[in-house]
C-alpha cells in the first residue's frame, strides 16, 4: 500500500531557521510498519523545545529538521499490529516521544518510564528511529508514529486544546501526580509560561489544598488568579516573599529554566520533606546549591522528563473530565514562522496552537 | 525526691575544648519532671558531630557544653508518665534528639518525624529545652532526656555496639529505610567512616541486591568487603569508575561531608529515578550541580537528618535480628579528651565508644 498523500512540512534547514526562515517542503518519513500510524495533523501546539532545537541550542540539531511534538489529528493509516484499539478515523495525539526500544528486558520500558528508556535516540521531532530513518514532527501535513505513543483523544476536548498537553500538559502533570499532587497537599508552580499555566489548571484540577503561583514580577498575578491559583507570589515585588511565607508549600514543581533561579529561597518555601521538581531545562549549572537546606527539613531536589504514555492518557481523561480549558491562541499553520518569532518574544498567553485549516 | 547521685562529665569551656581540653566537671542537668528518665551512662559514642559542637563548627556553640549523644547505661529514674514502658534497671540508649515539642498540632511531631520539629532548639548535646534549662550530653555519669527520645536496647545487643547506632547508625538507616533499600535494589555507600560502616552493614541487613562502598582511595577496599559489601569504589584510583559504574545503582547515600564531592559523577551512577541521599552536612554550597543530571533520567537529591523515634526502635531490632556487628573501638570515658584528638586524626576504625568502667 502506498500513500497518496504527501509529507511536507515547515523545515529547519540550519539555526536561522529560528529567525523566521523555517521552508515549507517535502520529507520523507520513517518507512511504514505495521505498529505504525499516519496521523493527518489538524494541530500542533509550539513548544519551546521546538525553539531549542531549532537553533541547535542544546545540542546540534540533525537539519533539515522538522519540529513540533503536540500534534493532533486523524489517523489515515493505522498498521494492523497497532496498539490501543486505533482505527482509521480517530482523532488521536502524539506527544513530545515518538520512540523507545519496548524490549522485554529494558527495565525503562517494562515499568512504564518509556520517556527514560536509553536505547532509542530519537524524539518526535528529532534523531534517528531504530531503523536509522529520521524523525520528523508536527509543524506539517502528515506525522508517521509507533502507535505506542499515539492517544486517543477524549470527545469532550477540543484538538487546539489538547495538543499543547501533549508535552507541555504532561511535562507538569507527571512531576504533580508522582508526587502526590492532591487533597491535602499545598503546591507552588514556579514559572507562569505554557508549561506553568499547565501546572496551576492541574494542580487545581488533581484537588489541592492550594496552588500558589510564582513569578518574577506582578505583570502574570491577575492571569495567575484566572486560572485557579489560590495565591501568586511576585519574586520581584513582594517583600521578604520566601520568609513570610516560609514552610508553606509540599511540592514545587519549577518550569523556569534560568539557572538563575534563587534555589535556597524556594527551598525556604517548602515544608518538612518537600519535594522541589525542576522541569524547565537550564544550560548552566545552579549557583547557590547548599546540601544543609536539604538535610534540615528532609527535603529534596528532582528532575522530571515529559510523561510516559500511561500518564498522558491518564492527563487527557483527567482534563476531559474536569473540563480543563488552557488558555490557547491559534494560529494558522501557514504562518508558523511569524508564530516561531512572536514565541520566541514570549508573546504567547500561554501557548500557541497551529492550526492545518483544511485539514479540519 | 532528690537525687543520690551526681551529673558529672567532660565539659567544653571555649572551642579549644577540641584539642584535648575538656575539663571534667558537675554541670545541673534540666529539671526532673515525671516525662523523664535518668540514665547512669555506661557507653557513648564520639560522633564526628562532637567534634563540631567543641569548636563552634557549625555555629556559635553555648558553653559550657557536655557532647555525647549515643549514650547506653541503666535507668535509676523513671518518672511516671513515661513512655515505653520503661522502667528502673532497664538497659536503654538516647540518640542526638533530647526533645520536640510533641503537641498534637505539629505536624512534624504527629507524623513521625519528630527530628524536624521546629518548635524546639535543643538536641541532647546541645541548647536548651523548653523550659529554658540547658541540655547536657553523655561524656558523662549521668544523662536526663524525655523518655520519648529514650529506648530500650535489646538483649542480643552489646552496649559498646548499641551506642554509636542511636545517631551514627539511624542516620543512615534513616534514609536506606525511607527510600527503599532492600531486596531487588542496588545501594551505594560514599564515604567509609563511622556513618558510612553503618551504611554497608544495614543495607546488607536489610536485604539489598547489591551494595558498593564508594571511598577516595583503595586504603579501605579491603575493611569495605570484609564489612560485607559487594563491591567497591575508589574515585581517586579506578580509571573511569563513572562510566564503567554508569547506571548500576538505584540510591546513593552519601556520608562525606566535603563540599568537593564529585556530585555530577555520582549522578552517573544512578538508574533512572535514581535517589541521591546527602547525610553528611558540608558548610559550603556544591560546585557543580546541574538541574539537566537530574531531568535527564528523573533522579532526585535529597537530605536526610539522624532517625525518628520510631526508625531507632526499628535499627535497634533488625540490629538484634540481623547480628548486625559495628566495628567499634571502646575507649576509656577519663581518656575522652585523648579519644577526641584521636577521632579529629582520623583514627577511628571505625567508631570510638567511650566506657565509663565502674558503671559497668
Amino acid at each position: 500500500m502506498s500513500n497518496d498523500y504527501k509529507f511536507e512540512g515547515w523545515l529547519g534547514l540550519d539555526k536561522d531557521a529560528v529567525e523566521g526562515k523555517m521552508q515549507w517542503k517535502e520529507f520523507e518519513p520513517k518507512p511504514f510498519t505495521e505498529d505504525d500510524v499516519d496521523i493527518k495533523i489538524t494541530h500542533c501546539g509550539i513548544c519551546s523545545s521546538d525553539i531549542h532545537v531549532l537553533r541547535s541550542g542544546w545540542f546540534p540539531t540533525q537539519y533539515p529538521c522538522c519540529v513540533g511534538h503536540e500534534i493532533v489529528g486523524r489517523a489515515v493509516r493505522v498498521g494492523n499490529k497497532a496498539e490501543r484499539g486505533i482505527k482509521v478515523g480517530d482523532r488521536v495525539g502524539v506527544g513530545a516521544q515518538a520512540a523507545s526500544c519496548l524490549k522485554p528486558d529494558c527495565e525503562e520500558c517494562t515499568s512504564g518510564l518509556e520517556q527514560y528508556c536509553t536505547n532509542v535516540n530519537c524524539s518526535t521531532y528529532n534523531g534517528n528511529f531504530a531503523d536509522g530513518s529520521k524523525s520528523y514532527g508536527g509543524y506539517a501535513t502528515y506525522n508517521r508514529t509507533p502507535s505506542h505513543f499515539v492517544f486517543k483523544i477524549p470527545d469532550a476536548l477540543d484538538s487546539a486544546d489538547a495538543a499543547p498537553m501533549l508535552c507541555g500538559g504532561v511535562t507538569v502533570y507527571s512531576p504533580l501526580k508522582k508526587n502526590g499532587a492532591g487533597p491535602g497537599k499545598r503546591v507552588g508552580i514556579v514559572g507562569v509560561g505554557g508549561l506553568g499555566h499547565f501546572g496551576i489548571l492541574f494542580a487545581k484540577a488533581l484537588g489541592c489544598d492550594k496552588v500558589v503561583g510564582i513569578s518574577r514580577s506582578n505583570q502574570k498575578r491577575d492571569d495567575v488568579l484566572k486560572l485557579g491559583a489560590d495565591e501568586y507570589i511576585s519574586i520581584d515585588e513582594d517583600k521578604d516573599w520566601a520568609t513570610k511565607h516560609a514552610r508553606t508549600l509540599d511540592l514545587i514543581v519549577c518550569t523556569v529554566s534560568s539557572p538563575k533561579l534563587p534555589l535556597m529561597d524556594y527551598m525556604q518555601l517548602l515544608r518538612t520533606n518537600g519535594k522541589f521538581v525542576q522541569v524547565g531545562a537550564p544550560e548552566d549549572i545552579l549557583p547557590d546549591f547548599n546540601a544543609l537546606a536539604f538535610i534540615g527539613k528532609g527535603a529534596t531536589f528532582g528532575g522530571s522528563l515529559i510523561g510516559a504514555p500511561h500518564e498522558i492518557e491518564e492527563m487527557l481523561q483527567l482534563a476531559a473530565d474536569k473540563k480543563i480549558k488552557p488558555w490557547i491562541e491559534q494560529r494558522p499553520m501557514k504562518e508558523a514562522n511569524e508564530a516561531v518569532v512572536d514565541m520566541v518574544d514570549g508573546k504567547a498567553r500561554y501557548r500557541y496552537c497551529l492550526v492545518n485549516e483544511e485539514s479540519k
